[in-house]
């Protein structure tokens, strides 16, 4: 067996089924271990950050790591803004980069980078490979990384002839993922107390604590305490929807966000980081809370967020407490004008059973929630480290965790166009993923932040830096020059109409709603 | 004045006229500086890779930097694939990558990230400022690393609050770019003894060497002494053309390298690397060159290389030598199907004077070179550190640097797929560029490699990595998705029609050759 078969061997046998892959010459050993050994599906994306981004997408869904495959240094880099979301997201991924034969670097052929210090910004953990003899014992522990809660990235590097030579080196076992840590009690029952405090103290969650489960003991929590729940302003994964607990998220803006803290005396972090401004304003405080506010962290996203809940549900006596959970409830078909808020209505109006939502929209999605806390119950995922250009790759890999799902993306304009080749992989894959494009034609969210910060008009070069209707782009277009039927939408009617019949169908749709 | 004005204006004292840009919230305040600071277009890329792309194409026809303005860490990654072929192009580059405020750093927000760990493998020089009052003279400094030949990466990372803070500190003055050092003459007096020696000795130039006045240099010393000329593999720029002397390059593949190479005894390098294999092959060697080559170098890519060559002109008494340029003559337009070939022979045909190309053509391209010998005098560019994305920025970036020449972008469409939106800068500005897309409809390189490597065919896995037929790609949709006409050809009658009428017509103009 060579170095790239037992690599392969390895992901198997840690249960790694999908691999991610923009190969190039450096992994042409490992593309024929692929090839060879049946058990990982591999499916290709026509540039990095399409791999990377649905890698994270399917680790949120699936709830383990799938493997990427990058072509060295350059390639990697492709990858890594969405490597820094996946990271943001504590999505685990075990990306393979290949890299030159270990005899071969010294000479600084023309692909050569310091693949290490690329790596490691965006990487919990990375390790290049030394030879065939030791691929396997990396890849054991680079899966180890990536599935240490809360989910890590790790980066393993295989030189050209630690994949192409022989090895003997007994394959490992893998060790399954560690558990999570529980939370010190004492610690929880100080935190009871803060609850009991009421409204004053808020709870603040992210991630697993925002699974149906999680958001429930929570909902008792506050019926019980008349404390506050958050989520952060971006999380990985909630789930949402009638029966479920609705949570408010942490607002973007930071006169808002000041506003939503303005009675908080004790925050309390349970597996979320404590919130700051997204940037820095002049004159505008870079904490969301107020400074006599004592922030606490009670447990980390690696710890056992859920026994932490079970926990305080136990020490507050509020087991028989109801929680707020969503009704079932739509809002009615808009009518007229495409706006953010409509199109984010007609989403809620039509959503299906168990959908799962990809959504990027940026400036136009900020009333999502309002019109899908009663829709059915669904899975809402996010952009989670600001790096736009993750939507249609986040989509991407949901649709592959998630194949009897249908997932509607919901994709800015502006961010879209940084990955937009993701639209072949779901033609090519015939991904069941319906995308809405929010066509506002500028980077409206840099208009706003324009005005903000200098209070005055932007004139002809800096519109010509904010504007993107010179020429207008044609999402129709651009879409079934990928493979992906489309059709646009100018009106409410025209849109409910589209929407409801790509939700009826399967397959991959694009919706370019013209705002 | 605030930071952000104090760096416009330093990069306007330094020469630079022209920004590509992908701007985010955090470079508000340099946006609103070049927006009342007239002096530097600014044009806006929907991806940060078309940005430094273009960057890099601007600089090799410019012999300037431009600027970029890029979008902290994550927007530096998207920028770094083809930073690294802009470094292996020696393209002074100076970067501008917004930062947090220095005091929100520590508050690790969702963007933040170790932005200097990311830039330093594909910058020469890396700094980020600390404050308004030294932004002008860090930006002086990158301006200087920049300028100092060959050209280098210069990367300045802008916290938002040196932007927006007011200074008063002067304006520095910025260096005019340092002379090339003059090559030791002893050094070049050995060196012409070798030359003397005939076929056994190359003489291995790249970038400088290879504009029409060093060549013709070089072709006399050639006429004089019977040595061999290469170019490197890959070139940053290389006047060619009818009247100018035609040069060959190292092939691509290791055994027709190591035959070119087979009866050297002496390679002087003038600027250039050492021939090395693209990629390691198990069993094959690395480098080019045969075990008893003498490999010296002469002088260094920053080197002044046309006095060097006139040394050795005179010195060898080849003032009088005749070289052997070009003579005017172009190949019959060709018939038929269109393969890789034809659609060279095609350009060859058809190519107008002064043109420039941009050539990312990889497996189709190979034997463009024969077939524009002869050509009307024109530019060639091409991808130089391996990384592909870069044929349309590269051009892109040509045109910007030169308006009134045409830019003929030769572009393989698998690689072509990585910075598709930089058609959509081309249609608003209406860039006159006319684009030929080699639709094979494959990773045609790694079929090749596939079968070098291992010796069999690939299987349906391995296929599903390196193929992109299901679908295919209709870049005619996705090139009018973007702004840019497009027509698709399918014979050689087609394309010789269809290239025809885009060289008369001005504006891009995208022809999908499908081979």
């Amino acid at each position: 067996m060579n170095g790239a078969e037992a690599l392969v061997r390895t992901l198997i046998a840690g249960g790694i089924d999908v691999c991610f892959a923009n190969p190039g010459t450096s992994e042409m050993h490992f593309v024929a271990a692929l090839d060879r050994i049946p058990g990982i599906r591999c499916v290709l994306a026509l540039f990095e950050g399409v791999a990377t981004g649905a890698a994270d997408g399917y680790a949120r869904m699936a709830e383990k790591p799938a493997a990427t495959l990058l072509h060295l240094g350059p390639g990697l880099a492709n990858g890594l803004a969405n490597l820094h979301n996946a990271r943001r997201a504590w999505s685990p991924v075990v990306n393979v980069v290949g890299e030159h034969a270990t005899y071969h670097r010294e000479l600084d052929a023309p692909l050569t980078s310091d693949i290490e210090a690329l790596a490691k910004p965006m990487s919990h953990w990375v390790r290049t490979t030394a030879s065939p003899d030791s691929v396997a014992a990396d890849a054991a522990d680079a899966i180890r990384a990536a599935r240490t809660p809360p989910g890590r990235i790790a980066t393993l590097i295989l030189p050209g002839d630690a994949a192409w030579n022989e090895t003997r080196a007994a394959l490992p076992n893998v060790a399954p993922p560690p558990p999570r840590p529980r939370i010190d009690e004492a610690k929880l029952r100080a935190a009871a107390d803060e609850l009991r405090k009421g409204p004053s103290t808020v709870l603040m969650l992210t991630n697993v604590g925002l699974r149906a489960r999680a958001l429930e003991l929570a909902g008792r929590i506050a019926a019980k305490t008349g404390c506050r729940l958050t989520a952060q302003m971006s999380n990985a994964r909630i789930e949402r929807g009638a029966g479920r607990l609705p949570i408010a998220r942490v607002p973007y803006a930071v006169e808002p966000a000041l506003d939503y803290f303005r009675d908080t005396r004790t925050l309390l972090l349970l597996g979320a980081k404590a919130p700051v401004a997204f940037f820095a304003y002049p004159g505008k405080p870079g904490r969301n809370t107020p400074p006599d506010c004592a922030i606490e962290t009670l447990g980390g996203p690696g710890d056992d967020i859920v026994h932490a809940l079970e926990f305080l549900v136990d020490a507050l006596d509020a087991g028989r407490a109801v929680p707020a959970l969503a009704k079932p409830q739509r809002p009615p078909l808009p009518a007229g004008a495409l706006t953010g808020d409509t199109i984010m209505q007609t989403v809620g109006a039509l959503l299906p059973e168990n959908a799962i939502i990809a959504d990027e929209s940026v400036t136009s999605g900020r009333r999502l929630f309002s019109f899908t806390d009663g829709a059915p119950p669904h899975d809402y995922i996010q952009l989670t480290g600001g790096s736009i250009g993750e939507g249609l790759p986040l989509a991407t890999g949901a649709a592959i965790a998630c194949p009897d799902r249908k997932v509607v993306c919901l994709q800015a304009d502006g961010s879209g166009m940084y990955t937009l080749q993701a639209l072949w992989t779901m033609a090519r894959e015939k991904l069941d993923v319906v995308t809405v494009v929010m066509a506002n034609r500028s980077y409206a969210i840099l208009h706003g932040e324009f005005r903000n910060v200098l209070a005055g008009a932007p004139g002809e070069r800096a519109r010509a830096m904010l504007d993107l209707d010179r020429p207008a782009l044609d999402w129709v277009q651009m879409a079934r020059g990928q493979g992906v039927e489309a059709a646009r939408a100018t009106t409410c009617e025209e849109l409910a109409k589209v929407f409801a019949g790509a939700l009826r169908g399967k397959g991959p749709f694009l919706i370019e709603a013209v705002i």
